[in-house]
């Protein structure tokens, strides 16, 4: 387990380094990072609004930017759903 | 992505499915798993009173049983850690 949470905060930081702080992730990098690391989990991304609905459902202190544990939070649900738990 | 995060769903599974339902994780399973899968994330994992502060502060429900979201959560404050985030 710990390898595949180690690939999910690298894979996080590859992203969020891309421009600024690499501590958190801006819509534009949420959006790449969904495209190409979610393309099963997440339909249609290359949507805008689908985007923005994803972000604002996470984006808990709405700044525009998602920190790892809001990130995470995303993940977990769509984990949920991949895995068929209860929701 | 999606692959490092189905590993963490099918680890949750097999631990999960050991005794009674393969839905949420008994506080055994939660120990076996800790200890043979977070070994360097969870120090002390033989110590009853370190997976009793761990399942305390995620068992929201206090029934004993972990489900994967409150699983989630604690590997994502792990993975927090980890990757060195801001707290």
């Amino acid at each position: 387990m710990e390898s595949a949470i180690g690939v999910l905060v690298s894979q996080f930081k590859a992203f969020a380094g891309s421009d600024g702080s690499s501590d958190t992730l801006s819509r534009d990098e949420f959006q790449s990072l969904v495209k190409t690391q979610l393309p099963n989990f997440v339909k249609n991304a290359d949507d805008p609004a689908v985007i923005d609905r994803l972000m604002d459902s996470i984006d808990e202190n709405n700044d525009g930017e998602l920190t790892f544990l809001e990130f995470w939070q995303l993940i977990g649900r769509l984990a949920n759903q991949h895995g068929g738990f209860i929701q």
